[in-house]
């Protein structure tokens, strides 16, 4: 029995990887910790939990960490992770890190984006970025996993296939992006009172959120080039879930269901991509799973190829796909308490 | 005192114009009609209008329309206008029709698109789309208005500017747009129902929405030349509005603040039309009036002008322009009614 | 021409009454002003208002309060309103107090609900209760009005008629009441983010509500005895709209066409009570409007008298009745914009 | 493996009851039917079942629900089960109603409630009520499960401790129950469209409701007396959950703590109720989930006991309550795929 902790259990990823490791017959969750200096149990924070798990959750401390667990989940804030995942690693616990804190392979990038000084380029360079679909042999053998953002994933694993398979001009990607509330965390913002989110749909950060960068470092990596997409994120009247339209310049004719057999064969054996033919992805059918479901148009006159995308972007976008690492690289079957 | 009738009274665009209409001083609603045979009061199907209006709604009944009536409204389905107009414009009636039957004037496209074959092409010549903001002088002498729809009045309004400019690469024009689900009317839909659309995104008619060959009509008259753009559309889990975000490949490099001044210069004398610098627009900024609001960003690497557009598609994208275009053709303040 | 202010003009309530104000050809808004020590201007604020008014708003001054002003609205939040009514009563303005500062009359209530001691209890003698129906005469009189909470609002109306007629038990009165979530006011509050709202319903200070002791209060004062209610406020996943079900013990058998009468007879000179009789309220019957929507059912078995009441909170329930009150004192006609 | 079948698979609780079924190891989903004569596959009727489960949906064949099945879940409109249940139980197959066929003993009281004559009698006599917290020594042998309403089981829980324990007064029990949308099923009504529901909140069948009848039935069994209640059911703008506030008369002084022990006493073994005490219920708490959560606060001015109880309608409330009736008549864990 694996002994996992959680470390940032208050919040909506938190929260998600508890529900999720319940269901896994591999672990015990056996350490939470939170941000505040209170120490509450679990089911007075959430609940919903009670009668399902009762462990008390506080402040993080170290020696009790090492003690209690064998792999930490991080669902802490970004620039907060990199104060803990240090000692941790030296320590030899496995990390998955659900912050930016290691994504973004070039330290200038992640201080531009996150206004901050990386303070752990040592990890940052064995750190593995934890797409399974793309990089599942590097995630056997890491010790620390930066769990991509929920954004990048639905856009790279519905980008990746063309793209490697040379089909579209990598200058011209445009990322259309629509998610529910959830993908800011959980927060006391004045954008995310209902009053404010109910009944209005509106445009963000455009070009200036900070998943474009590990968007374009992850493409440019397939691709072997410097990429640059164009990203424009939208924020939905809505819980859960993130729909993606993304416009790909086609650079010669192909039909949809050639299009359409590419993606089935690059994700062949992938169990957490559905490649839908008979309609297009909407959120409510990925709702609560690990599913990334991909479908496709195309502007003919245009040779404009349309994917759209969509994921829990709780689930497949942070805990879910956390929980999927924590599963390949500890050897359990990677559909483990995720169906 | 104008004596205005609203044939289709009981849609989502018909119980706006009511709602409109009682605050105009210049007309009186004498007449209502509907599609079903069953006369009831207009209190009694909408509640809300209780002891605000109380008039019989009852099936078209053409000697009573042309004896109590002044102008009418058509706020029907399409495809059933185009059999109630003629007989209105004979008997010197003007016609303000928020279907889409006078909108296409190749009677070709609008049989590819509405699948019914065009039954008053005689009417559909002279008829004029009802887009102030572009036609105001054909619209002050109409006699029957093909009010827009929802999608290309948001679409068009954010385009005109620099397609006329002559400042975009008219083959590179994509409309990503997003609306709540009134713009679908009002219908007993299995698409409709609260469970569906709850905590649901989704893309739909993608490139196959009968709103394209609109903005690609009006779009191809101001550039005078064949434009067709790429159309994608989504519903919000959200009752009214719709936001477009717009992706425009520019011709040469240009500045963020040339492109306001263009914008402004071009809506200067518009009361409806509102510019925004501070923020982009959101629907709430626009719910229950008659403005459209638009805003800009820019993606320099790409050369992309993203043009973001708002409208309340009841009102600025149906029955708020419908009195718009009635009070230009009647001569009465543009406004009246409408702040 | 009356030159109105609004003091706390950023919350829910100080929002609507400029867009009530906005509308009504009397009164010009000439003074707004913020609790935070912040100038912007309004439109900024709320991009909604953007070329419907521009005014700045600003951290509270005396002087420039007296100057531009002959009456001011007070929507601010509790305990807030006693500091500055006094000193604007003092140079003779007229206040309309949104809070609940001047509504309870014995200082020791105030203070037991509130946590605060009264500290102007000489100005609480003279405070007029703004509920037009129930005390109109009062109000044409009144220098400063304490105008109603939204749940009493919505109760008061429902229970005065039937109480007054002497048909109901007065030990027996259980108040049932949803309210959607701009009931509570505009705060940084984690109960009010979007996440906790949406798909959630639940009870909420249950007979620990400070609306409580107002609605006996008032109903004492009408049954000239101590009424003791019972009162259990919910939270509704909505914007706008209080609906309260209340549960009325008869005295006597009584049938419904009886009851009507008694309500129609009660209000029949009150342009803003409406009785249902097809149909039960719904919020959406009021939304957007200043009417309070009555209806009933029997549950002939029990005796039961089941009493529906609906308002918009924001209009009825705050600032539509602040301005019914403002139009009832100064002389205006008392529907005044408000149609 | 126990071969399970669902007649009625494309409605709200066949759906659920498929999502349930998936994750009990013992048994395994044989045969689906619906209504409509499409032979469709229910991934492509529900394409988030999509990788998940693959079997074709198809018009209700005897024959084949003979063979394929040993038990078989009804989850069908009311009248429609009793034409299906008489042929399956003659078979000597076990099957559980979530309609209301089965569950009112008096035929005349369900020929009043449903509007249509009892076809079967017979069967009627042999069903057992399958609410396991209070009949599930009968469940554990029945043949025929008539599964409980979603309002009855949520009050009944709620009244059951304190009506045995003899606390309350039998003729004043108020029952004022909320419920998200998906309460009433799926079908295509013009009240469950998006618009009318989205930002309302209403009563309805106030004292009408076919649950009423249900709730009376097996109250007054427990009482051994005719027991009548006052039952107010209304609509909530969500999903899924119901929540109900449950006024009832104390017959003597109690305090808080003694109310709960009662509770936590008389539920002790049982795995789905929870007695909640630091807070309320609240629907988000059970969403997903079988459990019905139960909270407690007193009027003590009035004397009455204000009871809270929340269900997710669709698992607790149908499907899942399904499941742990088939658990317990199997001889599996009550719990079984539940947790």
């Amino acid at each position: 029995m694996l002994r996992v902790g959680i470390i940032g259990a208050t919040g909506y990823t938190g929260e998600e990887l508890i529900s999720i490791l319940l269901k896994n017959p591999k672990v015990k969750i056996t350490y939470l910790a939170r941000q505040q200096d209170v120490k509450e149990n679990i089911d007075k924070i959430f609940p919903k939990f009670f009668k399902k798990i009762s462990l008390p959750c506080q402040k993080f401390n170290l020696p009790k960490a090492l003690e209690l667990c064998d792999l930490l989940f991080l669902a802490l804030p970004h620039t907060t992770s990199m104060e803990i995942a240090p000692s941790l690693l030296k320590n030899n616990k496995i990390v998955i890190d659900l912050s930016a804190d290691y994504r973004l392979k070039d330290v200038n990038v992640y201080q531009a984006w996150y206004c901050k000084v990386h303070k752990d380029s040592l990890n940052l360079k064995n750190a593995v970025y934890g797409l399974p679909e793309l990089y599942k042999e590097k995630i056997k053998k890491a010790k620390l996993i930066a769990n991509p953002g929920c954004y990048p994933t639905a856009a790279i694993l519905a980008i990746a296939p063309v793209l490697e398979a040379g089909l579209i001009d990598k200058n011209n990607i445009i990322i259309d992006a629509k998610s529910g509330v959830s993908g800011t965390g959980k927060k006391l913002s004045a954008d995310l009172i209902f009053s404010e989110v109910n009944e209005n749909f509106k445009a963000y950060k455009v070009n200036e959120h900070q998943h474009a960068p590990e968007i374009n470092q992850v493409l440019s990596d397939l691709a072997k080039e410097k990429i640059e997409t164009t990203f424009v994120p939208h924020l939905v009247p809505m819980y859960r879930g993130i729909l993606e339209t993304i416009y790909l310049k086609l650079k010669k004719k192909i039909n949809l269901e050639a299009v359409t057999r590419i993606y089935k064969n690059f994700y062949k054996n992938e169990p957490f991509v559905r490649i839908l033919e008979a309609n297009l992805p909407e959120t409510k059918f990925v709702a609560g799973t690990n599913y990334c479901d991909l479908g496709f148009k195309l502007d003919q006159k245009k040779n404009l190829l349309i994917a759209v995308s969509a994921i829990d972007n709780l689930i497949k976008g942070a805990s879910g796909q956390a929980v999927q690492n924590m599963n390949i690289l500890s050897g359990f079957k990677e559909t483990e308490g995720l169906l």
